[in-house]
């Protein structure tokens, strides 16, 4: 009954998605399929999509919970805005003024205020720091991103919103079977990031963040991002000298550590290895990551003073984390 | 921590889909996120392509597991091999010579054989008769579709197969995020499959099939599909007399039993009500559901003898089930 | 990943105890362990001591939850309120004028008023008719038999008051280490046995408990009891014909339908079987079973009418049944 | 559905029992009641009871599986051995020559071979090394203890050897309801222990150990075992100076970092803390939990150095942790 490549003791998810999932939320998705036509489950959705807008904070938006990952949510941003000919700026800025952003790791995890920055179109994934499994991608619009989908000439079909729109009309709200276990998942990880407080949980990012980066400076490697305001509070990538291989880095941590680390991508293959440091995490969790990642280094061949990095990042953390408010 | 609209008992789940998952199922997917480029989810996802196959019953298809639904796949089958300004005959017939079938509701629970039938792309649903939730659509491309999809020019991007293809050569499998739980949810499922033998899984369901519509008849109601050649295994839509509203049989079933069926859809609505009778479903489970059905025929009005439908559908399955081959 | 002797849909099962336990009691025992002397769990316990008396239909009785089973929650009533020498009559009518009453089958299924009665020590064990699995012995004595134990001089340790009483005081609320699932488990029982009502599950298991004893008249065998006074609405048992082998009944049903039914013990071993039913259960898993039932009478050679116990069960249920409260 | 007193991320369980249950074993657990008369439960059962002797080390051994706490297993061991007047020096020797031996907190973590010591009777209890829900008491008798239990004059009903005895020989296994989960949850326990390897498993626990004293050394606090041969690899009892309240640390660690550590007892409560390093558990769990003290230390006013604890333990573990063998 032992899983793939069993090792004792939990693993250690750092990866930049998918993330920890909080047991409440496997828990509630420990459950039966439902039929999705009976009333229950559209009483439950309304509910979600109000609660929805809540993280992305906005008040005139519309969410839509589609069956799919973050990149088919970006494929529903883009197809129901934009048309063939459109000229779009490194996605950022499109033809209806436009500003359509990719949130796929920022809600529920850095400031984000869709009413207040005007933003079009924004978008998270399931996987990310709603801390659910992958399969439900989230998009939000703006009342003007809604217009624009009426006349957006680009192909979609399963991606379309105007189907959404219909059966949010009828009120039974979906338009094909929706995943009932998300569905209560989503219910769970929006109850646990509204009772923690969702101004808290960034701070929470935050602190998680600022450590790591501590700790990436102790160890005297540099920090991928070369300037702070291009940091992220979701991961952190570390660069290796050139004699080292980051992917053997990852290898290794998860070979020897049951830890699991991001690869460099593309153009830093082998150069970087990130920490992921999102979603329902604590400050030991990220601790006990630390230390792995420093038995790693030493294993690796760099000369890490062991117990530096964590000292670096407790010695933040001893100043700036909270009383549980829950057990105060 | 009751949910939604909670009721004594289980609930009794017999529309066409979403259906009953078996508890080994939802216990397989009772787990954490796991990071998908380890080496332990490509060496899980290597041996799941190869035993999907079995399903489809091909050797020489190419299949996709996309995280969707089965209107995404439907979308995945489509653009992967047509272009804009191709005939399609009811979707049946194609330019590739094309056979294209929808085998939402027939993979797993009828007779078929890609191979054999020279199917060019075929498709299913998680959470039809693999009976898991909702999720996961898997497309089974054969060669020449395979050849036609690199150079139909239908847009696509989230459901485009030249992307799996390559993740597949790299032997990393995956070009974006999978569900962690549904690939172990899927592994859990085959297996059941499996030790039940597809074959006595096909006839199972025949044998549901036809006791539904020896009850129906016994009930003294018709069925949808008036020639015997249309009767589907998977589901049975009954047919109820002109002044019965079968959106309240539907209604009625629920609220007092406990029982979930399926609407008529469409210009059938008001006219039918459907027993879906597809996925991880025994004797019993269909018997409870129809001595239910009878009731709630007696509650709406219609003059139906109680267990009648129940007697002619239990002296067929007492003829036909065979011993349970693990239990001998 | 198939259990023993795996088949295909659910097992029904129909026996004394263990019962069916709901798809949310399974989900909230599906947890860690945590450490029993935090805050939290002591908490969790003050709650479900005021909340475990509401079944016992006591104000004034004191509650302990034994890790054991109904046996040893016997044990416990007996050795705390006894010593050696004492006459008991039946185990009814003990030395402190002495009603003991053995709730295993009753608690949350009769009708059970511990004050009202007078009642001393009452118990019943998780597996029953809480709808749990087994593990947990609850055992209330009022006042009075509180007072005895003080000074009964019955040998006991593991199951002795006073450690209880003591971490009562303490606030702490256990002796050893309590299984922290069935804490979480009990309260989610709890919950859905007071959303649905005490005095409506009494009602519930009248009502399946007359169902099947109509289904068992319909079928011309005759129950067990004899006086309708000694009927049980939480388990039925049945008398076969000399010609039939009662365990050849219960083996067969679980071979060809995967239905589990009681078998008979010691003097009508062979010639009794028996269906459990009692806990959560519904109208139409009742129906299933009954109908199973049928099936199997035919096999083992007794001239059944198929159908004719369900027809019988039906038209009782059909006039009893209420509307599902919260789906009105 | 938040739990009580939630907090953000995993909880960090370090107290000496009970430890933290892997998912394999949740996930097992993770299911209906079964009829424990069925033959799927017989056969369970004797595969479980030739491989918990594994666990203790012995071949001519009865192993018992008893539905309760390592107290009762405790009464189980004594009542079943000893006669009221028998000498019992400190449990240790008993009359029948009398070995017996508290494994609560040793199987499954320490060296031990009941034939090879010649014990007669040793235990555990299922929420110890096991790592699993408590509700299993496991004793194990030797033919000698065995043979003592036949004229043991101790007072036992629900703990007596001979009532499973009998349904051993009957084959049925069980006198009184099993729980089923706890059945399923040994046996992945069981597969996991064993996929380690017995013998790796006890050195993990000595690796952890002598890390968790490493760090408690760096700390500068001293550890409550003075003699090293008394040293325990499951748990380290640290004492504070004495201006600190060790029962604060444990609440400040509990309150601000969501870390569950052990009080000390009875004559050392308020002087010790206690790591529990026991069951399933790795290097960077453990690593975690000692970067939580020394913040909590620092907290409550103890000058520890941040990272000294870490380091110290790291820079053991980094020599001595082996590759997971499923890895290489």
């Amino acid at each position: 009954m032992a899983d793939y490549v069993y090792g004792p003791g939990r693993t250690h998810l750092f990866v930049p998605g998918p993330v920890n999932i909080p047991d409440p939320v496997i828990r509630a998705m420990n459950r039966q399929n439902e039929d999705y036509r009976s009333p229950a489950v559209p009483a439950l959705t309304k509910v979600l999509l109000e609660d929805v807008k809540k993280i992305f904070k906005t008040t005139t938006g519309t969410p839509f919970m589609i069956p799919t990952t973050g990149t088919g949510a970006w494929e529903s941003a883009l197809t129901n805005t934009l048309s063939p000919g459109d000229r779009v700026v490194s996605f950022l800025i499109g033809q209806f003024s436009l500003l359509l952003v990719d949130g796929v790791s920022s809600i529920c995890a850095l400031d984000f205020r869709m009413d207040e920055w005007g933003v079009d179109v924004a978008l998270t994934g399931s996987q990310k720091a709603l801390s659910m499994p992958t399969g439900m991608g989230i998009v939000c619009a703006s009342p003007r991103a809604l217009e624009a989908s009426k006349t957006a000439r680009s192909v979609r079909v399963f991606f379309d919103w105007k189907d959404y729109l219909r059966f949010y009309d009828m009120g039974t709200y979906w338009p094909y079977t929706p995943s009932i276990q998300l569905l209560y998942g989503l219910r769970t990880a929006l109850d646990l990031i509204f009772e923690e407080g969702l101004d808290n949980v960034v701070r929470r990012h935050n602190r998680l963040g600022t450590a790591t980066r501590l700790a990436v400076e102790a160890w005297g490697l540099s920090n991928c991002c070369q300037k702070e305001e291009w940091f992220s509070d979701t991961v952190t990538a570390a660069v290796v000298p050139p004699n080292i291989d980051s992917a053997e880095v990852v290898r290794h941590a998860w070979k020897r550590y049951n830890l699991s680390l991001g690869l460099g991508l593309n153009k830093v293959a082998g150069k970087v290895f990130r920490i992921g440091h999102l979603g329902n995490l604590n400050e030991l969790q990220l601790l006990g990551c630390l230390s792995g990642v420093e038995m790693v280094l030493k294993d690796v061949g760099y000369p890490v003073k062991l117990g530096s990095g964590v000292a670096a990042a407790a010695a933040y953390l001893s100043n700036s984390t909270p009383l549980i408010p829950s057990r105060i």
